[in-house]
């Protein structure tokens, strides 16, 4: 029988935001798979590290840093092959995903490339969104308000006028466009409603507000903009 | 020395989507507290059952369904002041979020009564717009595109202009605004991008495309828009 791939939900960061059902999958693992960017150390399986068994296959997608599109889709490609090639085996597989598959996530051109000839079944994560909110003490949206998420890397113009016509406001992937979004806010006069968060949930975790923000940002950081949801009903 | 208040988000109905930490929390806590809304069962409660002890003392917060806001706040006024004086006496309580606490959750409400005076740990959970991806194989969002959300209950004319200007859209608290969504989206044209979700993750799920929904949803069901991620890179 074909094994099943599972793209699961690690959370953003700290080990026990994972999931009951996403640290079973891992401990029963026989096979896990995972992506590393530039032959870095994979923050998805660091996250997973004490459930998987030591006996566990790891299948891992070398995913070189390049602006041309064509060597990262050949990772994904042998990648997908590897992994097609045990489901077929009649093993499960059990992608390794930090946050949630389905929201930014690598695991999305694993599903692209597999998701017709195999089952494959998504387990949802704690994204780093409300990651970020719970560890800077700001509620995201409630009653009828409505939630943005951007990524950092939009253009300064499109930035500006997304936020301009949003309320709560999540901008993701701050990294090095840092200079940048603090800019377009500072510009609009919201910088007092801004945070800034950086590898939420773990022990390196930084909250500041956005105007004692430092100047470099890693790839984890995120900057939360919201005037506050109006929490008296 | 007195209390902390965990606001423990829950995750969108599946007990085994509760995350580890939420998990520890609830079945040590000598305390827990949740809202009904008018006398109905709290889905929180029902998500967490098999970890709340036997013995465990239960704060019920019986918020009214009503057009005015006083009779709700008065409900969660008497909440608090009664996790107040539990939080006074020494104990911690784990209030139980369906969801995620900070993203449309009620627990936001008790959060503006405490924070400023006991310390408040908000545990982030799985929010239903990922487990509806999951649940619909749809990825949200990837590299650069932006992801919108929608309460149901905003007017015909915003909606539209909404998700006239967006990319993947998700709309949240369908109910008895389905016609409605439905006309707005049937008029811009986008129905067979869309899909049609009433309680993810538990066992009476529904998933269908938005032109094979039924004519009445569940307060608990969303509308999730997308042209699909980019999945190539």
């Amino acid at each position: 029988m074909t094994g099943v791939l599972y793209g699961v939900g690690l959370g953003p960061g700290a080990p026990d935001l994972i999931t009951l059902r996403a640290a079973r999958l891992i401990e029963r693992a026989s096979v896990v798979a995972y992506p590393t960017l530039a032959g870095v150390a994979s923050f998805a399986r660091s996250i997973a590290a004490d459930l998987i068994a030591p006996d566990a296959r790891e299948i891992v997608m070398d995913v070189p840093m390049s602006v041309e599109r064509a060597p990262a889709q050949e990772a994904y490609d042998k990648g997908a092959a590897e992994i097609a090639a045990t489901l077929d085996a009649g093993h499960d597989v059990i992608c390794l995903c930090e946050g949630d598959p389905f929201f930014y996530g690598s695991f999305m051109y694993l599903f692209a490339r597999l998701s017709e000839r195999y089952r494959v079944e998504v387990v949802p994560g704690v994204t780093s969104v409300t990651a970020c909110a719970a560890r800077a003490g700001m509620p995201l949206a409630a009653r009828n308000e409505r939630l943005t998420v951007l990524p950092g890397p939009l253009p300064e113009a499109e930035l500006r006028a997304r936020i301009e016509g949003a309320e709560s406001v999540v901008i993701m992937k701050v990294g090095r466009h840092l200079a940048k979004i603090r800019a377009v806010i500072e510009d609009l006069g919201l910088t007092a409603d801004a945070v800034y968060v950086e590898r939420a949930t773990l022990a390196e975790e930084v909250v500041l507000p956005l105007a004692d923000a430092p100047e470099k940002a890693p790839y984890f950081s995120m900057i939360l903009l919201t005037k506050g949801a109006d929490p008296w009903l």
